[in-house]
């Protein structure tokens, strides 16, 4: 069953506000590909930007130039293991997909495919700023559409029915966060 | 007792990586501000940069623009109430430090103060980048020094001891989340 609901383009922000790791997926000429990426970030609210350091050595970066759109998705818990995977070797090399068995669908504004299972997902398209694309491996998009699991994600807040919904956040060499506990602190 | 300790440039990214909320100061002229941001990640490992969104309406925007630096400190889960209240208020009409009655000790290599009990602090240098700070309100930064509590931080690694010190994650409308369970992917 597909519990994912479309969220409103000015909320689409906090999504990404409590900084979770992330999955990108990109296509360019019918050649997709999937990678891990911790640095992505909110950049604007409405219309809602982001930001993505896209390494040079990447075949993503190849295909991002080529096509202008990335899909970020938001693994659960459940896929954190996919999403080291799928950031520990390169896709000129291997069709990830296949090697681990990625179930996809399609993105509906941008050609590109979305991880089925995450809890949530942004369609982008890159504002061309070819200065801090290639002096800093930042890149700049426009969120087109986003896309959220009702049972984690509704009204602008998270609130995970379970450990294994919940999002994760990368440290390094495997290891992860869960997103915690919720609190809220009151205005003086 | 003074917990901090230096963290080698080459792993400050990783007090980042996580994605936490931070907590910026800066000054300029002899005067200072502290502001609440959820909106930094690291942007590169060795020289480490970072990136840190920065409203023109802030007051903190005409300091770090003055003075070419600024302190990113990650506040730990005591300091949330402080957090928010900082990110609550103009420094151009109300002296923060005095209202909330907010300790501080002085950065070493940029001029700004460092707001104590915090988890670990970032001290940045901008890169001059007009464009992306006119345009997106975005600054590029090196970080030229780096610090982190012993007893949440070392060896490149977050360790939460207790909950009080974990890092936190900002939602929205006062409403956080704490930065949850440590768990280990192995590489397939």
């Amino acid at each position: 069953m597909n519990h994912l609901k479309d969220v409103p383009l000015a909320k689409a922000y906090l999504l990404l506000n409590h900084g979770p790791s992330t999955i990108v997926t990109c296509e360019h000429d019918g050649v997709a590909n999937v990678m891990a990426a911790a640095w992505v970030m909110p950049l604007d609210f409405d219309p809602p930007k982001l930001l993505l350091v896209l390494d040079r050595n990447t075949w993503s970066r190849h295909l991002v130039e080529g096509s202008g759109t990335f899909v970020i998705q938001l693994p659960s818990r459940q896929q954190a293991e996919l999403t080291l995977a799928v950031g520990s070797c390169n896709g000129g090399e291997t069709d990830k997909f296949e090697r681990y068995g990625i179930a996809t669908s399609r993105a509906r504004h941008v050609e590109a495919p979305v991880v089925d299972g995450c809890v949530a997902y942004l369609e982008c398209r890159v504002v061309e700023e070819p200065h801090n694309q290639q002096s800093y491996d930042l890149f700049i998009a426009e969120v087109v559409a986003a896309y959220a699991d009702e049972r984690a994600f509704s009204n602008g807040r998270w609130h995970f029915p379970n450990d294994d919904l919940r999002t994760i956040h990368y440290q390094a060499g495997g290891a992860f966060f869960a997103t915690g506990e919720a609190f809220q602190v009151a205005r003086d």
